[in-house]
């Protein structure tokens, strides 16, 4: 069990259009095979200059490859991602 | 619901009798009242700097302000977090 989560800034104020649509595609990522639990999130401290993340929960890293390069995923990073983030942290656990 | 998480770095080797009671230790904090869903963590992204997470969950932010101020946290802050963490974020959350 995976949890792959990514914290970032978006470029536009957080009630924009443009973040809304951004949000409205990145929740289209959880129809992609393998993912579960996928969450939009708002991150509050701070202590860190992050807004928002994305997180979401594979089974085997065959499957989060599987994601990465799923072409719903792919088109996601250059339609939404490229366009509408400014900064980025990609954060991947698993519990022990 | 707010999902508190840190990530770190520890001082010592992963394997190291240090980090072994770093986390015997951490794991008593789930006893503090209002943490929910405690669980120690293996960053295993290549994308940033941090080898390990602390994760839990409180109903509200009373709760976890009532942890942060708990003679337990702050005894194990003082006893094993400022010795043991080289460098560390603190990440928290809210779904949306």
């Amino acid at each position: 069990m995976i949890t792959h989560t990514v914290f970032f800034t978006l470029k536009h104020p957080s009630d924009s259009t443009e973040a809304n649509q951004f949000f409205d595609a990145a929740r289209e990522l959880a129809a992609i095979p393998g993912v579960q639990q996928f969450t939009c999130l708002k991150q509050i401290s701070p202590k860190n200059k992050f807004d928002f993340g994305l997180s979401m929960v594979f089974d085997t890293q065959a499957l989060y490859d599987q994601y990465t390069n799923h072409p719903d995923h792919t088109r996601f990073v250059a339609q939404y991602w490229t366009s509408n983030v400014a900064d980025f942290m990609e954060i991947d656990y698993q519990s022990f």
